[in-house]
């Protein structure tokens, strides 16, 4: 089979790869349906993160199941099904209370690597969730947003604690931010403020539930979140960004006890002890953890409430997928969408 | 009258003061029943903090109201009263949403000195609750408590997110981690560990409320949660230092997804973003609002089923108030409970 190889920083290939094979009697092997380029990912393309050698790449799938380990009990071949960016046994006690990235038994989907034609997925029964049937062409977009943006986006929402009524923030406006105004409005926010300067990223925020656009950064931005909330600040703030300056604004964005979710991985971010102790602010972020979410986004997107794979603007064949991170890398795409 | 006023670090003066008069219609005088030293007013003395001026110092009072401005409504003379260490409304929307030391006008208590023999109470509406009648003498320790150390152990316990059946990890055996550890007894705590190397107060977090008592710090403390928790990690923990070392402890010490509560002011503490990230854990802290809490532990109070006033292990006239300062530096007193 196929798939992507990132060499170095820039230089990713779709080159042929070992066809995946059950390893371990919980594996089950899938055809993939649709995969995607994330943020994340950009990291390593950027050289933020170092890249000591070539390896597999991509983290985000869907598909349909081809064949299954001895031990797999509830996943079968033939059904569609969609996992997260950790595999996961959903036993441990971490996954049991809702933590499935701190899986005691997790795999990173990223080292197996997504983005190819056939992909190896452990610890199935923990790890997918089938649909209802087997998805038409047009839900393929929003059930792949499931695997990882979508999941991340409302992880940010929960974790900040957004409720019904909130005011509710959102620093970045990356798939993973446009997906967290979405939560934000599915949990009930009653105003949502999308921070943009992009206008096509402004109007897709607008679609999914922003109330506000804020187009000022840093104390700026922070002043129009006050003038906005009466000089209170916002009830929950999403942080979906990971730099300093994105945490800093979402930090000084938040009412006294209110809540930020972050779910950027942190890159060069400083905390003020000092700061949030004064700010009360309450802060949770990590790894979202998807599975927990994924039956329920499933259910969001299958009976049409939702439509989150409005975030890919660029659709390529598998084989393009170089072209996928060059034009996430340079901002020409907000998310590219893969299809073997 | 009489009250103390710091000099510079390790010097504490018992002096004549300015009677306290009504200066604002809102204010209240009171005639204090009882006072006390703070953790946190150590770090002056020890001249941690600047000391950069002769001033009144102490923040925790009970006491009979004297005399109510012409706009005090429901504070009446004749009551016995306490209140928190910052005044607060109790009308602007912080105070409405349970963050009272964030108020829009707020007032620092330690600013008009507290340790004194009468005391003015800015907003006293907003920031004073009187007991259903005047209490008599052996009462007086546990009321004071709920000036500051109770409601700041109790505030740590609810940030950390205890509930009913947590297992919870208290780091500081000061005054405010025993009553933490005695608030997350009272929160429905299943296992509470007190992390403390000194005999007298492990004996007091055991009459509180904790099941185990780790004697290890640092590492090897956070390997002693580890083992009493089957390698999960406590649900909860509460920070109640605020040094460095503490917190990574605290930090180091939660399962994922787990909450901590800091409440020690942090002094020199590095939060590493990405540690918190990948161990995602949900960190509030802050000036406890202790005005939230006070109806709620008066209560528990009065009813006799908590006595947070045995953290008082040294009573002294005010006037000796300096060798309460000496004492609680030294470690030789847990709290000096001071008698005007």
């Amino acid at each position: 089979m196929r798939g992507a190889i990132l060499h170095a920083p820039g230089d990713v290939r779709f080159e042929e790869r070992d066809d995946p094979t059950i390893v371990e009697p919980t594996d089950a092997i899938i055809r993939m349906s649709a995969t995607c380029v994330c943020g994340s990912d950009l990291w390593d393309y950027r050289g933020i993160n170092k890249v000591r050698e070539a390896a597999p790449t991509g983290h985000e799938y869907c598909g349909i199941v081809e064949e299954v380990g001895s031990d797999v009990r509830t996943i079968k071949p033939g059904q569609f099904v969609i996992g997260s960016f950790f595999a996961s046994d959903g036993t441990c006690p971490h996954c049991r209370a809702g933590y499935q990235t701190a899986c005691a038994n997790r795999v990173p989907m990223a080292v197996l690597g997504a983005q190819a034609e056939a992909l190896r997925v452990p610890l199935a029964d923990g790890t997918l969730v089938a649909t209802p049937e087997v998805p038409d062409e047009a839900m393929l977009p929003h059930l792949l947003a499931a695997s990882d943006v979508l999941g991340t986006g409302w992880f940010a929402a929960v974790a900040a604690g957004v409720l019904p009524g909130s005011t509710v923030a959102v620093v970045g406006d990356g798939a993973v931010g446009l997906l967290g105004v979405l939560a934000a409005k599915e949990l009930g926010a009653e105003r949502v403020i999308a921070m943009s300067r992009h206008e096509p990223r402004q109007k897709l925020a607008t679609e999914f539930g922003a109330t506000h656009i804020v187009t000022e950064r840093g104390d700026d931005g922070v002043a129009r979140i006050e003038d906005l909330t009466d000089g209170i600040g916002a009830d929950a703030v999403l942080e979906c960004v990971g730099t300093d300056e994105a945490m800093a604004q979402a930090i000084k964005s938040v009412r006294p006890g209110g809540g930020v979710g972050f779910v950027g991985v942190p890159h060069g971010v400083n905390l003020d002890a000092r700061q949030m102790f004064y700010s009360i602010v309450r802060l949770q972020g990590g790894p979202a953890p998807v599975r927990r979410f994924l039956p329920e986004l499933i259910d969001l997107i299958w009976t049409g409430r939702i439509e989150p794979g409005k975030v890919f603007d660029l659709e390529l064949p598998l084989s393009e997928v170089a072209e996928g991170y060059a034009a996430m890398d340079e901002r020409r795409a907000i998310k590219a969408f893969l299809r073997p």
